[in-house]
């Protein structure tokens, strides 16, 4: 539209939006990251599977009643037979399909893992994008909540194989029901499933804008800094006070000492001695739990805290503690599929960002029991619980805490040409290296560039060295060798002999049959 | 359509047409052979960069003239904005659409390479798929001839490093302008673009269909088994006979040579002696492209075959024979848009099918030189090179050399459960042999289910070992071992004894603390 009407018609070299084009340092950290986390998934005892990007879409769970295109959110399109197809918008859903399809053939429970980019039609933003990464594992086949301490134990060991130390991630534990009790409890009709969601709504803004933000989205609405209107969810005064005591519980600290001090003695624990002469127990979310008990009495409440107090149990008793994985009330996450325990997992430290404002990444990752999804295909009640991580937006995290990527490779060794005519000769050094494993690459560019065009090339390649066999090198059989990373050494030595030295060292001759082995000591010497 | 309409609508679990599923040992499969091409591409001085699948239409290079939706073949979609979308058919049009946008910033010339799934939206048959991978490795900015040489010497390369022998590959060489030349030389209209096409489409089955097959397709036509007819070239047969001269030479085996030995004392080549007392030289393909100069004289023939010559010189001088990279008048490639020399692996190795007749894998990759596809955005020339290989077809090939993927991996130890009440003691060992870096699992399934049936679940898991405590192995503070690869181990020993002491050897007790090292020496001793 704006190019000018006389112009040419040029094709414009452009990336949709919402996509990124990924460079050698980021593709290096994505396959360090994958592998471990692949180690500690398969160390779990979960076996790979692979399904592919495009799905039907009705068995993504979305559905056309009669619109000409399938909902927002996901990329679709249609068949030749005029069914709707879809890219997969999540890595759940296509597993779903896939166990249901091959419900006969599994070993039940089915233990899974699996990778791949996920899409979502969706308008980008910073950090927001429409193709990422994702790694989940499934436990497709059981209902007990050992499947479900075992992912928020799997997402806590995956985080510190990545390098996370304890104390910067936390796995938080919830359930779907829990909050759906409190619901009950406080009147909220079950059928009034709008006003469900706005209020779930407002209770997972609680980390960003605190009690009182929440307070105004549970009562009339709130408007924001930008004077935009936030329509609340019309609760009264004494709901909200009674939801928000849930989420915020103001229980004297007294009653949480005395509930952990009974859990000590039940379990035979042993307090710690503080050099003060005090003792102490450190924290348990089983605790928690038991103080929590006493805010609503209803049976569904009790019985989703008890489902929590379960999986909290059986990961405080395999040694995770209450930094590493924890009870918190507040945990909502987003999908509409779950039906049981819920689990997010956040890192809590913080970064900078370029305006010095502190900075908390949130979650990278989460998930939950699902037992209604498979069922959908069988007709048969099938209980699974799975955790997904969103790896590309951990790698920003992991970026930021300088754990990955931050090294640029070395790059190959490069052999220069001096003109066409001695392509050939300079093409035979380059395969005899590469014959002995050594990363190398002959100069492409024009082989009328002169010797320093072609070491510019090579410093922008990042090589370490560079082969040089000139007219005077050929007639001797000899080849040159120049050391790149001595050479750009700092010029700062104060003995301007040794100065001399060092360039002197940096370039040397060898034999043409000799060259394997030199450039294998210069590397070695690099420690490349 | 075929349900009973008065059945509840239950959602069916299924694939779309022409996409798989994956398991464990294809995935693993995968793996190897991605990090295998890998290394050597790396070694050949190239790094990695990554696009995403979706692309802007146009930028794939496919047209919306006055369509409703772009061209048939491709997956497209259109974004919220009206531009069409579609899915990358391969990655070579991406990598010119990122090479376009990123021009500054490289240094050129840029040798990348990348791998991902590929979408094609085609009719789906026997080992065609719409979703399969590549890997491919690119020179862009370089014009030079030694950038296409080392295409083919990379092929061949990576064909060695998969473990494919000597013998068992060969890389072809030809060029896109070769074949012009002779379509030239035979009288055939440089604008009779649809012309040129069928030729060089009969041609393109000269391995298929023999000589004869495709003199009939040069012709007038050809009726095949089934009675389709496919209308030919209409050439004459002068024309047909001058083209099959050139694609199978009948030049008298002396002049072939003749051309040999005068190649060998140019290079001082020293022949290899026979027992018989006979000499020899391994064949050069520059040998036979001098031959060929004979066949047509125009200009462009000739600098075609020199074209091809200095690229076969190059990789000969380097080391690789005739065997490994070879000129093959007949290699056409279907892409329309290489410019200059074009190669294509294949395999020359056959298997037998499943009723034993011979089979060709044929090709399993190819590429060649593109000069106008970057040039496309740019408004100026910017030559470039470069090789795919279809990683899923090349798997496939493997597979049936038993070259990968054919062992399965072990499954992880189960740790089993006696009832409910002892999931948390079950977990606690299960964590403990995680920790140690032991692939382990807790029996997820029903806690009720009796010992046999979770033995039986192991079995399938293709556990090395189950741990059991039962209440009387808890009460002493132990454990049991039972080794299920011993104790599957075939019972046809001759000595009663010792099948007894066998038995007894596949199940052992050791004390809690020292699971983990029970374990860990049950698994060196079967080499897991």
């Amino acid at each position: 539209m704006s190019d000018k009407p006389n112009k040419p018609q040029k094709l414009k070299a452009r990336l949709p939006r919402g996509l990124a084009d990924r460079g050698p340092a980021e593709i290096a950290a994505t396959r360090h990251m994958v592998e471990a986390i692949r180690a500690v998934f398969e160390r779990y005892g979960f076996e790979p599977v692979e399904t592919p990007a495009i799905e039907y879409t009705d068995a993504l769970g979305k559905f056309l009643p009669d619109q000409d295109r399938p909902n927002e959110g996901v990329f679709s399109f249609q068949d030749d037979d005029e069914q709707w197809l879809s890219l997969r918008y999540d890595l759940t859903a296509p597993l779903a399909r896939y166990v249901a399809e091959n419900y006969q053939n599994l070993a039940l429970p089915y233990r899974s893992y699996r990778y791949g980019y996920v899409y979502r039609n969706e308008k980008p933003g910073p950090g927001r994008y429409r193709q990422f990464m994702q790694f989940d594992a499934d436990t497709v086949g059981s209902a007990s909540l050992a499947a479900d301490a075992e992912m928020c134990m799997l997402a806590a060991d995956t985080m510190e194989a990545l390098g996370i130390e304890r104390g910067q991630y936390a796995v938080m534990v919830s359930s779907r029901k829990v909050l759906d009790a409190v619901l009950d409890a406080i009147g909220l009709s079950a059928d009034d499933a709008p006003k469900r969601l706005t209020v779930l709504r407002a209770i997972d803004k609680l980390d960003r804008l605190g009690k009182d933000g929440v307070r105004l989205l549970l009562g009339k609405g709130r408007k924001d800094e930008s004077g935009d209107f936030t329509k609340g969810a019309d609760l009264t005064t004494e709901q909200i006070n009674s939801l928000l005591s849930y989420l915020q519980p103001e229980w004297p600290i007294s009653e949480f000492h005395q509930a952990r001090k009974q859990l000590a003695e039940e379990r035979g624990e042993k307090p710690i001695k503080l050099s003060d002469g005090n003792v102490y127990y450190p924290w348990s979310s089983v605790a928690t739990i038991r103080v929590m008990r006493k805010q609503f009495s209803n049976e569904k409440y009790q019985d989703a805290l008890s489902e929590i107090e379960q999986v909290v149990s059986l990961t405080e008793q395999s040694g995770y503690g209450f930094n590493e994985i924890r009870f918190n009330s507040s945990v909502v996450r987003g999908l509409e599929y779950y039906t049981g325990p819920v689990y997010e997992v956040e890192l809590t430290f913080e970064i900078k960002d370029e305006k010095g404002r502190p900075v908390r990444f949130g979650s990278v990752g989460g998930g939950g029991r699902y037992d209604g999804l498979v069922s959908r295909f069988m007709g048969q009640p099938v209980p699974a619980t799975g955790f997904s991580i969103g790896v590309s937006r951990l790698q920003a995290a992991l970026t930021a805490l300088v754990k990955v990527g931050a090294k640029r490779e070395a790059g190959p060794v490069l052999v220069t040409v001096f003109g066409a005519e001695n392509v050939q000769a300079s093409q035979k050094l380059t395969a005899d290296l590469r014959s002995a494993g050594v990363r190398a690459e002959l100069y492409l560019g024009n082989p009328k560039h002169g010797i320093g065009q072609q070491l510019k090339y090579a410093d922008r390649r990042g090589s370490p060295c560079a082969v040089i066999q000139g007219p005077d090198e050929k007639a001797k059989g000899e080849v040159l060798i120049r050391d790149l990373i001595a050479g750009s050494a700092p010029s700062d030595l104060k003995d301007r002999d040794e100065y001399l030295k060092k360039q002197a060292e940096a370039q040397f001759a060898v034999k043409e049959s000799e060259l394997v082995e030199a450039v294998r000591k210069l590397l070695a010497r690099h420690k490349l």
